[in-house]
């Protein structure tokens, strides 16, 4: 499963800084719901253009072009057959593929648009199976492309603030931490509809021949960046149990739950549940030897000595605003205008955009996308023997610790 | 480490029934601060009597004597030296051996105590390793007497109104549950002192020694009755993983969690930490086919088909009220105007009277205190080999699914 040495001789991605693009040329491959959303976006970040779009269903295509020329956009290049996605790659007026196809295409699409000089955003996860984890940090490595996966849940207030905390020393050295996703989707698998959209099949499809936790990146992510993971620490080996599936919604009908050890002896709990009726949680819990965060079900901090002093309420607030990370000041209020509660999507793509913009390392990189969506299939074969522990591979192949923890700044 | 057929030709002591006594004549071993509030408590309920005590230092004796003849009580029997627990098992006039001795002590004497005819309370963990809780089951069957471990815990408000609403099938089928004991206890330990009272350095060189959850059973019980454990399901292997020990408090500095998985494929997590600054928290969760429960932080249901509507405050009161448990009804105020928010306590003391004074099943049996107590050891294996599973004895040998799974009634 390790697979280090095999590309010696490329310079690791880690810092990857390219030559600043002053405008951004898009193309949208997968253009579903959340892909819409993006594209609405995109037509309001300065500093970008959309070219590009492909889609195997033309409504999707004439919906998404509709949103670009109402904001006064020009119309983009589009693609609507099988082998769309690959053109679309090899255009030459693009600079970013951005990616919301399904989980099982990810990978194939990234690696491709990589060797075709493109840099790579890609909806969670980057990719499904171990193997193509490695083809990603591969394969940005051979082409010192960029590789971001769009994990939207770093860009939240909370998460901002711990990671603040974190960065600052606030939390001491953190021990232990938790991350989920534990949403009632039963009512969206069986009726298949979301808003009014169809939801997909390929997602269900998925998920009822997984065993393990096949979406456990929206929990981790924060988690991760917080605990320095792929910069002073490193994830090593997982546990990880489900529960039966059930009822009439078991396509995937399983709870899951894993445990990660970390070469510093940290532990990650990860939790993944769609299919039980409880409140939406994604159950962040940051422990450390000075101080303590959770935000679900409620928002709440305490410090060392006194922790049973907790700060709720008010007193949470507070410390959110002393804490405040500096991506809220700048996108927060801009975002909620545009797109309400989602405005940590605009805060992720404004930034990805000024990153690219700039010249400057993405807040998260292809390492980052690799091993928080390796845990896909690792979860899966510890969970079907029994939780028996499995090794985490390090797709740094040992380099991350010569670099500077710090992220997101 | 399976036992089966060790005791074939005594008959299991699943819902042992024994001749009613009518007024419980009580020996105590181990007089430390708990043992001194339940000698008290045990003054203010009908049907019992203190005719013995015992413990190794003089002043802890004269105490527990006082407490009994300040409230009118005779003065009894007393033993303060290495043997005095062995001849206060022998004392003829005693029913029932309550011990609050040191953790690793407990087993050796319940088993004598059983030994010697008397039913046994015991303060929790029953016992420290696996064998022991072999012996504490085969004792128990080989006399046909009581041992109860006291797990108070099972006796709190919310949880009670769980396990009413489980058994009355609100919550549906319960696929996952999690319990833990999380509690700031780095000042206790640094300063060996709780409220002016000589902390007991046996606990810390206990935990300093262990790996795994040293302390497993205040999460374990009420999430274990609730879901039918030694009823209709039985735990089959855990996988425990610990985090390293940190700072000044690194006597056990472990923050471990682990996950059992059940026979029917329901999981529980329960999780150990004592040395990190965070919020009291037993992290008290139940997530069924139908319902969700949670208490910590905040109490709160949820029920199919609208999970996000959550009964927090007022509405979950209304819930409380509803499925309040009768043990609530009938021990809360008297207790809570004996002992303040230790009323648990005094419902489980009372119930554990009343039910000896009726020749009744106590709440919980042998097989509970010795499945919930061998955790110590197995968490302790597991998580020392990397988190790999272990698997769980049965200790009722098979013999539980023949019993109707409604307890505590």
């Amino acid at each position: 499963m390790v697979n280090n040495g095999n590309n010696i001789g490329h310079r690791n991605v880690l810092q990857l800084q390219c030559e600043p693009i002053e405008c951004v040329r898009i193309g949208f491959v997968g253009l579903g719901v959340r892909a819409k959303r993006a594209v609405h976006r995109m037509m309001h970040i300065e500093g970008c253009r959309i070219t590009a779009l492909c889609d195997l269903v033309e409504e999707n295509i004439e919906e998404a072009k509709g949103i670009i020329t109402e904001q006064g956009g020009e119309a983009p290049t589009t693609y609507c057959d099988n082998d769309g996605w690959k053109r679309l790659c090899r255009q030459p007026d693009i600079d970013l593929v951005y990616i919301c196809t399904d989980w099982a295409s990810h990978a194939d699409i990234a690696v491709y648009a990589m060797q075709c000089g493109k840099h790579v955003a890609t909806e969670v996860p980057a990719a499904t199976t171990v193997a193509d984890c490695w083809r990603l940090v591969d394969t940005a490595e051979e082409t010192q492309r960029h590789c971001i996966m769009l994990e939207n849940c770093c860009y939240d207030e909370f998460e901002l603030c711990v990671l603040n905390m974190a960065q600052q020393g606030k939390l001491g050295e953190i021990i232990h931490a938790e991350g989920s996703y534990l949403h009632d989707l039963r009512e969206r698998i069986a009726t298949n509809d979301e808003g009014g959209r169809k939801w997909s099949n390929w997602q269900v499809e998925f998920m009822s021949g997984h065993n393990g936790n096949p979406y456990p990146t929206h929990g981790l992510g924060p988690v991760a960046l917080a605990m320095g993971i792929n910069r002073d620490d490193r994830m090593k080996s997982i546990v990880s149990c489900s529960s039966k599936a059930v009822g009439d919604n078991s396509l995937q009908g399983n709870m899951n739950s894993s445990i990660i050890t970390t070469e510093k002896g940290h532990t990650i709990l990860v939790q993944h549940c769609i299919t039980l009726p409880r409140p939406y949680s994604r159950s962040f819990l940051i422990s450390g030897t000075e101080g303590f965060a959770q935000k679900y079900p409620v928002q709440a901090f305490a410090f060392s000595p006194d922790s049973d002093n907790v700060a709720m309420g008010e007193e949470c607030n507070r410390l959110m605003e002393q804490y405040r990370h500096p991506f809220v000041e700048m996108y927060k209020q801009r975002g909620e205008e545009l797109c309400g509660r989602r405005w940590i999507d605009y805060a992720m793509d404004s930034r990805l955009i000024h990153c690219l913009r700039n010249g400057l390392p993405l807040d998260m990189n292809v390492y980052d996308a690799a091993l928080w969506s390796c845990l896909v299939e690792l979860t899966d074969i510890s969970a079907s023997n029994g939780g028996t522990p499995v090794e985490i591979p390090d797709f740094t192949r040992g380099q991350s610790s010569q670099y500077e923890r710090k992220v997101f700044s």
